[in-house]
């Protein structure tokens, strides 16, 4: 159907059709919006896309996202440096900060674990994260925020082996597992029932 | 909430937030998307953006999308000159091309006739209609395929009367309104059934 659309209006469908989310029906949505927004409005987008990577390095502290030499909770003095919460990737950072229930700082993996896709230790920011509790600050609390998935508890499980093996004064946690809110357990998959119940709480 | 976010991100957010069914988590979504892809693959889709509005402009004849002086359809020899198709926008003219039953030529309104919104007969191509039909070719049938909305009607019902004026030899036809495909009586709008009810055809 390539000879539908001239050939830059199929090449825009097909940038769009890449991105999460965005289907075939997306796509022509979305180039045709671009087809016939002004130029000003639709080169927005696209200089906002240049402005991200170009601006936009990775903290050298914690490897959050971050416009300059340090992230905006790194640069921030109001956070607790001693309670370190280590997550996967910059939006898990987003998610933790709309939540509101964390005022200590962050360490950005840049990914998990994953053999299969020869993804090991040294292709995340590991050494970095003992680097920074050897030498940085000192740190009572590892607050492990990895997401609930396979991959995600092989790499807390390994991360706890290593962090216990040198820092055995640093309380090491792990976010809490069980019912999601507004769910109900008829819907809820049996392991995290599962993780309900061995996790429950007197009252 | 906008500190969570480095100022770009938060631009890049905005900007995908100003697209057509793109909501705020979605726009979250592709920032990250853009944020953790490599810088060629996210210039790919800003460069895109840029060539197609560099590259594309309305077809001099028809005023559909076309690179070139003339789109792709009116420069294929091998389409019908005396059937032509009026439609709102170039993206109606994909839907058409799509379900394979058009093999004539067409002419892009660029809107729809829209009292409230100021938008009269002059803000649209209608006097590049009527100077196609005066002087171009020879048009046989003139099938008005508007889209079936208050506004697609009204601008229907204005055209009829403008070619019924002055091109009497032409016939013009719209398309068919009735039951859509795979939808059922029970959750067809009645004016939908209406419309079935007045064109049933004997079988």
């Amino acid at each position: 159907m390539s000879q539908l659309y001239p050939q830059s209006v199929q090449t825009l469908i097909d940038e769009f059709n890449r991105l999460p989310g965005i289907g075939a029906r997306s796509a022509e949505r979305l180039a045709f919006h671009v087809l016939a927004s002004s130029k000003d409005e639709a080169m927005r987008l696209a200089l906002a896309i240049r402005d991200v990577k170009k601006v936009i390095k990775a903290c050298s502290r914690c490897f959050n996202a971050a416009e300059g030499e340090l992230c905006h909770i790194c640069s921030d003095h109001k956070r607790e440096r001693g309670i370190m919460c280590i997550v996967e990737l910059p939006r898990d950072i987003i998610a933790i900060e709309k939540c509101g229930g964390f005022s200590g700082v962050y360490h950005v993996l840049q990914g998990v674990l994953d053999p299969v896709a020869g993804v090991g230790p040294g292709q995340l920011r590991v050494a970095e994260l003992f680097s920074r509790l050897e030498s940085d600050e000192p740190i009572t609390e590892i607050i492990l925020a990895l997401n609930p998935t396979t991959e995600g508890d092989a790499t807390a499980s390994y991360l706890i082996d290593e962090i216990r093996k040198s820092f055995t004064d640093i309380n090491v946690t792990k976010l809490a597992r069980g019912l999601a809110s507004g769910t109900d357990l008829e819907s809820t998959a049996p392991s995290s029932l599962q993780y309900a119940i061995q996790g429950r709480q007197g009252v």
